[in-house]
Parts: C-alpha cells; sequence; structure tokens
C-alpha cells in the first residue's frame, strides 16, 4: 500500500506547508522521466495460451477496479493459476472522472490496461475482457460472455472453474427506481460516462447559441443540474463551473449570462460526509461562484426536458427544465450479484455480505472485496458468553481485571467496535469499561455485569464507505493472506477463536483511512486528512495534485495526467465534439 | 499560405541533410512554448449574438476541413458578415488521421475547436454546428438542421441567406456501389472513424485469445484487410503493423503468429500516384514486414465474416474471411451537393464543377473548393479562334511571333495545361509551338496553322488530387479573392478575357504542389518532394516528423502531437478499449 502510506506521509507533511507540494509536483515530473523510461523497457516473461498448472488452484477475478487491480498488483501469481474477467479491459483512475467529463483530464490519461499490470506480476495471470453474466456457487464455475459486439468470428460464451473466486465487480448506479432517470440522466460511474457528459456539454452550448432559438430555450438549454451533493457531484460542479468560466464564456460569449448550475441533494448540506467546515466552505464558494444549491429536495421524476422535485420540508413539488442531469447519488447491486446472492442464502440483503476476512457468507471459497460488498462486522454480544467462558480461566463465575486483560487484545482485533466505542465515550482504557456505574473500580465482574458494560458497543459497528480507498486496500489485504494462505493455515496470525478452539488463520481486514479530498474548483480544494484535520483553499488544491499525481497506477499515467494539467493551464480545455 | 512555404522551404533544406531535421522537431518544440502561452493568452473582442451589420455582404461559409478553414483564417472578416456552418465543431488534422487508428496520435491532439481559430480573426465569424441539408440557389438560402441528437429544447433547424456562398463541405466516401461495404467496412474519414477502427482492433485482438475459438476463428478474429493502396490505406497498413510489433504481441503474446494483414489494390502497384521508385520500396518493405499485398484484384462484395474479390487478370472469384476490412478507395458526392447539381444543370456530371476561379459553374455567387468539387479547366480549343483573332492586332489573318508573344502571358495564365504541354514535350519556349512539322522557324501562322499547334494542348490539362494540400490552397486563394474584391472591380488583376473585353478581375487559382509522404512503418517513410526528388528511408521520416509537426493549425495541436509522439516512443502505445 505504498501510495496511500505515501497520501499519509504527504498529508502531515504538507499540512501547513503548502509551498512544498509545488515542489513535489516538480520533483514527482523530474524523477519520473529517469523511472519511467526503464520500466516501460523492462523485459516480461513470455506466457503461452494454455499454461495452467493442474497442480495450482485456479483463482478467478471478476474486475479490473481498484479492488481488483489491487489484488492482482500484489498476488503472488506463482502460487497460482490466476484468471481475471471483465469487460473493461483497463484499470481507471475513477477519483479524476470529474476531471474527464470537461476535459481538464483526458480519459486516456487515466487509464492503464490491465495486460500491462498483469504481465509485470511474477508468474502468469491470464485476463478475458469479458462480462460475468452467471456464478454458479454449487458447481464453482463462471459463466461469461465476451461484450464485443462486433460480428467477430467464434462463440461469445465461455466458462471457468476456479477454486477461489474473488469478486470485484463494483456496484452499479442506484436511481431508487426514481422514474425517468435512466432514461434522461448521464452518470459517473465509467470512462464513457464521463466522455457521454463532456459531449453532451458542448452539445448544450451548441445547441444554445444556434439562431433559431428563443432566450427561454437557451436557457434551458444551458441549465445543468447534479443531482447528489456527494464529493462526485460537488466535484463535478466545481469542474463544469471552471470550464465554463475559464474557457466556454470565451468562445460563446453570446450566451455567459444565460448559464445555470444546480445542486440538488437530499440532505441539508452538500458533502454532509465531510467535516462541517468543509461542506460551509464549499456552500460559501458555490453561493459566490453563482452555483446554486438546492438542499432538503428529493427528485421525484426525470423527464426528458424538466426535473421534478419535492422539498422535503414542506411536501411541495415542482418542476425545473433542464439541459443536461448528472445523476450522482448512492450504489446499487448489480443483478449477477443479485443472482448470487439468492443461490447463497443472502436474498433478502440489500448487498453482498462478506465476513471480516472478506469471505462471502454463505459460500465457500468466495471472496468479496471493494463497492459490490459490505463486510457484515460480527457483533460482541452474540460471542458475550463465549468470551465470558474463555477469559474466566480459572471457571469461577466471574472475570477478574488480570483475566479479562489477557483476551482484550484478541478482543480489539475481533471487534473494532470496542475501539471506536471507546474513543466516542473518550475512553483510554479498555478496562475502564468494567468500572462501576458510578465509575468505581471494581476487582471482578459477573456475567451480567460483563455483559452490560459491554452492551452498547455494538451501536458503534460502522460501515465502510464505498470508495476506492476501502476497496484497494481490501484488494491488497486479500492478496496477503492468499500469498501467505499455506503458511498461515500452520502457524494462524489471527485472534483467538472465542465459539471454537485455536486462533484464527489470518487477522481480520482492518481499514485505515487516509482522508478525503473534495476539489471546489478555481485552485481551491477541501481536504479530510487522518488526525481530523481538516484543510481548505489554494494550498490544498496543490496538495491534491500532488497526492493525485503520486497514487496513479503507472508512471505513464503520471506523466500524461500532469502534462494535462500542464496542457490546461497554458492552453484551456478542447471544447471540440469528439 | 505560411506553413506551404515553410513545408516546401523545409523539403528543400533537408533534402541531403537528414540529421538537420532531428534539430527542427527539437526548435520547434522549445521557441514553442514562448509563442504558445502568450498566443493562448491573447484577448479578444466580444461579439453579439445579432451583430451583422446590414450593409456589409453576407458570406456562408459550409465546413470546417481543410479548404474552409483556410479560407475563414485568411478571409478579412472585418469586411463581410460571414457565418460558418459545419456538423464539426472543430478542424482535424486529417494526415494524421491513420496515426489516430492505433493511438499513435491522440484524437484530441489533431484536432482544434472552429471557435477558437475564428476568435482570433479580425472582426467577427459565426459559427453554427449544424448540417447543411438544402441549398437553394435561386433564393440564395441554405437550409440547416443541428446534428445533435439529444433532447435539448429549441428548434433544430434554421435557414440563412447568402450573398455569397462558399461550399466546403468535402466528399464521403466512394463505396463504387459494392454490396456490403456501408454495413461492414470502416472508413478513415473522419476522426470518429479511426477512434472506431481502434477499438475494433484492440476488440479483434480481445476476442482472438478468448477461450473458447479455435484456432481457425483466432486466425480470421486477426486478419486485417485494407482495401485500396493510396496513401491513405498504406499507411494504416504501416501503422497497424508497427502497433502490432512494438505493443500489441507483448500484451497479446499467444496470438502473434496468426496475425495478418492484406492490402487489396485493384491497379499494379500501391502508391501508384507516386514515383515508381516509391512503390517500389514501399512492396519491398511490407513484403519484409509480411504484409500482403495483392494486386490487380476488385472488391465484389462484402459481408459480415468475409471479403469477395475478382482477380482482374483471370476473372477468378475468391473469398477469404476477415476480422477487420478498412475501406480507402476514392471520394464521392454528398447528397445534399448533388441536389444542388441537379438545381443548376449539372446533374449530369459525376462532381461539382467550377471554374478557374472557383466559382460554381451555373450558379451566380456561389463558391466551391476542397474535395466537394473540381475546376473544370476551360479547352484552349473552345477559344482558339477568339484567341487568334486578339492576337492578330492588324487583322492581317495570320499571326506574327511578335504578335503571338503579347498574348502569351495571358495564354499561359488562362490555360496553365500549355504549360504542363510544354514540359511534356521537352520544349523550352512557347513559341516553339509555332514551329512547323519539321521544326523550321515559321515568321506566321495562319488560323488553321494555329490550331493544329494547339491542338494537342488540352490533353495536358490535369484535375487535382482530393488531398488536404489543394484544398488548403484553394480556401487561401478564395480568401485573398475575396479581401480585394472592390480594389480589383477597378483594377482587374487578371488575364485579358479573350472572349469579350477587359481583364478578369482575378488570377485564375493555380495549385502548387509541395510534395507527398507516405510513412510506411518502422520509423521510415517516403516522400515525392518538388522538383521531382524522391527521398525514401529513417530520415525522411524525420522530415515528415518535422513537416507535420510544422503545419499544425494551432501551436496547442502542435504541442500534443509532439507531445504523443514523445509518449509513443517512451511508453508504447495505449490497448485499452475506450
Amino acid at each position: 500500500m505504498t501510495i496511500l502510506s505515501f497520501f499519509s506521509r504527504a498529508s502531515r507533511a504538507f499540512h501547513g506547508y503548502p509551498a512544498y507540494s509545488k515542489l513535489l509536483v516538480l520533483c514527482t515530473l523530474s524523477s519520473g522521466g529517469l523511472v519511467a523510461y526503464s520500466e516501460s523497457q523492462s523485459d516480461v516473461g513470455t506466457p503461452s495460451i494454455d499454461s495452467s498448472d493442474p497442480k495450482k488452484k485456479k483463482v478467478v477475478v471478476l474486475g479490473t477496479g481498484w479492488a481488483a487491480t489491487s489484488f492482482v498488483k500484489d498476488l503472488d501469481a506463482s502460487l497460482y493459476d490466476v484468471q481475471v474477467v471483465s469487460p473493461r479491459n483497463y484499470f481507471a483512475f475513477t477519483p479524476l472522472l470529474p476531471s474527464v467529463t470537461c476535459g481538464t483530464v483526458e480519459a486516456r490519461s487515466i487509464v492503464e490496461p490491465i495486460r500491462n499490470i498483469i504481465k509485470k506480476r511474477r508468474g502468469e495471470i491470464q485476463y478475458w475482457e469479458a462480462e460475468c453474466v452467471k456464478l454458479d456457487a454449487v458447481n464453482k464455475t463462471v459463466f461469461c460472455q465476451s461484450n464485443i459486439d462486433n460480428n467477430l468470428a467464434g462463440s461469445s460464451d465461455f466458462s471457468l472453474e476456479y477454486d477461489y473466486l474473488v469478486i470485484a465487480i463494483g456496484a452499479q448506479v442506484n436511481t431508487f427506481n426514481t422514474p425517468g432517470v435512466k432514461e434522461n440522466c448521464h452518470f459517473l460511474k465509467e470512462v464513457e460516462d464521463a466522455l457521454k457528459i463532456r459531449r453532451t456539454v458542448i452539445d448544450c452550448f451548441e445547441k444554445a447559441v444556434l439562431p433559431s432559438l428563443s432566450e427561454e430555450e437557451r436557457r434551458t438549454n444551458l441549465h445543468f443540474v447534479i443531482v447528489g451533493g456527494g464529493p462526485t457531484g460537488v466535484e463535478f460542479a466545481a469542474e463544469l463551473h471552471d470550464f465554463v468560466e475559464e474557457d466556454l464564456i470565451k468562445i460563446y460569449p453570446t450566451v455567459k449570462d444565460l448559464l445555470k448550475i444546480t445542486i440538488i441533494q437530499s440532505g441539508d448540506h452538500v458533502l454532509n460526509m465531510f467535516d462541517e467546515r468543509i461542506s460551509a466552505f464549499a456552500e460559501a464558494k458555490f453561493s459566490r461562484d453563482g452555483i446554486e444549491v438546492q438542499t432538503g429536495c428529493r427528485v421525484v421524476s426525470v423527464s426528458e426536458k424538466e426535473i421534478t422535485m419535492k422539498v422535503k420540508s414542506k411536501g411541495e413539488v415542482y418542476s425545473i427544465p433542464h439541459g443536461l442531469v448528472v445523476w450522482s447519488t448512492g450504489v446499487g447491486t448489480r443483478p449477477v450479484v443479485r443472482d448470487f446472492m439468492e443461490q447463497i442464502g443472502q436474498g433478502k440483503r440489500r448487498i453482498l455480505a462478506t465476513d471480516e476476512w472478506l469471505r462471502v457468507k454463505g459460500s465457500e471459497s468466495v471472496y468479496a472485496i471493494g463497492d459490490c460488498a459490505t463486510i457484515d462486522q460480527r457483533k460482541i454480544m452474540e460471542d458475550i458468553s463465549s468470551i465470558f467462558e474463555v477469559a474466566d480461566r480459572n471457571n469461577s463465575g466471574t472475570l477478574t481485571v488480570e483475566e479479562f486483560q489477557e483476551v482484550i487484545d484478541d478482543i480489539l482485533i475481533r471487534y473494532p467496535q470496542v475501539e471506536h466505542y471507546l474513543r466516542s465515550k473518550h475512553l483510554q482504557d479498555v478496562t475502564d469499561l468494567l468500572r462501576g456505574p458510578l465509575g468505581n473500580d471494581r476487582q471482578e465482574i459477573d456475567i451480567e455485569g460483563f455483559k452490560l458494560a459491554l452492551s452498547h458497543v455494538d451501536s458503534q459497528t460502522k460501515s465502510l464507505p464505498a470508495t476506492a480507498q476501502v476497496a484497494s486496500q481490501q484488494g491488497a489485504y486479500l492478496a496477503r493472506c492468499f500469498n501467505r494462505m499455506e503458511n498461515c493455515q500452520d502457524n494462524p496470525e489471527g485472534p483467538r477463536r472465542f465459539r471454537g478452539s485455536g486462533r484464527h488463520r489470518f487477522l481480520p481486514f482492518r481499514y485505515k483511512h487516509f482522508g478525503q479530498f473534495a476539489p471546489l474548483g478555481g485552485e481551491q480544494a477541501a481536504a479530510e486528512l487522518p488526525g481530523d484535520w481538516v484543510s481548505m483553499g489554494h494550498s490544498t488544491q496543490w496538495l491534491w495534485y500532488s497526492v493525485y499525481a503520486s497514487k496513479q497506477v503507472s508512471w505513464r499515467t503520471r506523466m500524461l495526467v500532469i502534462s494535462d494539467w500542464t496542457r490546461r493551464f497554458i492552453f484551456g480545455r478542447d471544447s471540440s465534439r469528439i
């Protein structure tokens, strides 16, 4: 996880020293050239088409996004017979998708062919450009279909057997069944989506200036609506505003006063997953920029020409005409995963559940990472009796502080909510939990007292956000587990099993949050950094440039992204309709 | 015509001194940076939407290709009320399209928004993104339709009245009515075509490596067929071969022996418009590269899976399976021009005819430049009696050498075929035409003798090729005429009118050939340079880089194209399916 630890180091180093961040961009650029050439020239082994070793276990990986790529990059492919299946033959650096919508960065600059990534791994990894259309958990088989719609020779269907399956196919857009959204909205999940938005923005301008239109029609075509005030929606609004201000009003000067950008947010503030200082900063900046933020509104329906909303507080329903609607709210489960969930008894869940080791619940040998799944954290109260039994070594029916301290490390590893609970209650030490209701020290505690002491801990169970950072860490974690599968079979490194004997084979997955950015346009950004630090303004934008440049998956994309930024500074963004 | 004269100078300077050409690329690059920034920051006037001055004559320009852009760039827009209509809101540097098909150069690097180009012109030029759907020569009106297929507000249709119309909409692909070509072939005329080919090439490889295919099916999908052995087809074949050799076999190593590229040419040699040394060089290089050249074949039909050909010499018909067919043979007339030709009595012609001043024959105030029209050069024999009458000043019924010499300049300007004829006969001087059949000097010649002397001259009438060079020169020529329309009304600069009195207002258009390149792959190119020089090999490729970099329409595209070439040298081409 070098890129993420770099992020962490960088964010600490630059907090308060923003001038250094510009230096970093330059260093990244200059040192890159040297490494880049040698990297691109490195020779690789030549795998053959039927190279599968019957002794090796077959691992099938579905997806080429953050989770899958991170897994494949870190996996010791010499240990397994690895096959990757995905309809996208490239990895896309999705955090830069909003930049692609306005041409600040080119689409090609943020993608890296998956074949380039896997050819550098030791051992052999095969990739098939196809979509997984069905999972058969009983026969351990995945059914795939090539997504190429040309009439090329040969069958498009094939199936693969697996010993281990890693599902990392991400999520799909969640329209919350709002009528008209699928037909009339743009989304921002794939590279193609971003390119389509780019073309449509130009279309809106070209149509708006045609001689045959009334001013009302021009206004309608230049009304850009963003549904969802999360980081993606906000960043798109900011990018669009910059694109218009810096480039488009120069070449479409006749309509510069007719343009309007509106963000519709169901919550009370945009960026409500961030610190409230960031929300306020963003809203103030948008207000200065003339970007309208409509909070407390729920979209009821979207038609070709209008978007209809309900004001939550008053119940009032009204419609506004639009030229372009970008829908960026939440994620949903893909049909193939939904079907798989039915097979394995998860049919009633909203999203595929895994345990803390990222194994799909109810299906042997299947793992799920990234946006397509969520970790169903075990509640401590479910195991409370077992924990008490294990801890009470002398079977006295009561627990001493010493006995509790012996199991405390295992508890903290197995149930991360305990740590969150301690932090939320500002407690220094776990043993503080055992204090009496009046805060007095107790030497011993019985099972009822133990249950009472931990009864509120599970309320602090947190599910992880659907971000690139989580997916990437999960992929890397799973690869480490796969690499040491045999090792850890004999020498388990995980916490003690409270139910059953021995230890868990691996430590459970634990997410480390390295912070999050929200670019706000006009060379300003906001960032929530580790340690509850908040950073806003121009220097944060430079930190953003540095971090995003350093996090690129290859030297090629790093160079391209940096040269795109440079090009934009000098020449502006391209408005050709391609 | 600075770019073309640069070409001419460069080609002369570098002939024989190929090492200098590398230096030129570097100079272009470094000096470019300085000019580029200042150019991009230059401020421009702000035209309003209803700025038309009723006193100015209305010029409507159809197209944004080489001819139209060249015209608009050179036109003094303060003299006219200029409106440009084209479905493409950008100018594309089409000679680099074959490079776009394989990602050597990115599509965005070879396009420049037309609005960027027109905002730099003095005065005001308006641009509408729409397609001209009908021309009404009687009412001097063009009917346009926006080509945006989104459901944006307002009517898509509008009409424009003109005083002068400049048709520069180019040509469309000519399928010669071969069955199945439209449905199953790719073309290479627009940027979109190139992008589609790029995606399809990757599709062919991704499909070919899928586990479910037989070797025969893999071979079929990796058979790339190019119909037409002209510069475009040949360059695409070369690019594709480089792409495969330099990039694709590294990431699709399992199928490297299954690939095949075939060029089908109806003539006896590829590049048959070039010097035969170049044809031979190209064919030898292709033979070494394993690119099959099938000459003397005519394509009879193309189906989804097969292409059927007839060997001209034997009459034998056979079919070969294909993965991708690129059709690049000849150009045809667009429907809107065809309809216009019917209106003005040119219905029986294959292609719209203009006179030597680029005025459409049979329609007042309409001009046609570029690939959509051809110059119908007036035959000298049609005017032979008038010429004789004008030249015979003393009405003696015979022409003396002195009398002939007085009109000779006007004849050479008005009838360029005379010069071609002299060159073809290796004659030094025009008066040599008047020599008797035995080569003896004659002092006088009568009308019959005069007719006889010039009787074979018209056989040397040449029509111009459909190239960017011709279109660009025509646009610039026409702009110069428009700029001096009033001036030359009073002081005509053209040749003497042999029919009628006075002089023509302008000199007729005269094409200057600055040479032509044919890149052959593997960093080798062939070039036919002015003065019948031929240059082939690696140094020619460097000349090609220099000339193509210098010919770019803006500093932005120049920088982008050069950085794309650099990126390709370091990192190779991108194979992501976008």
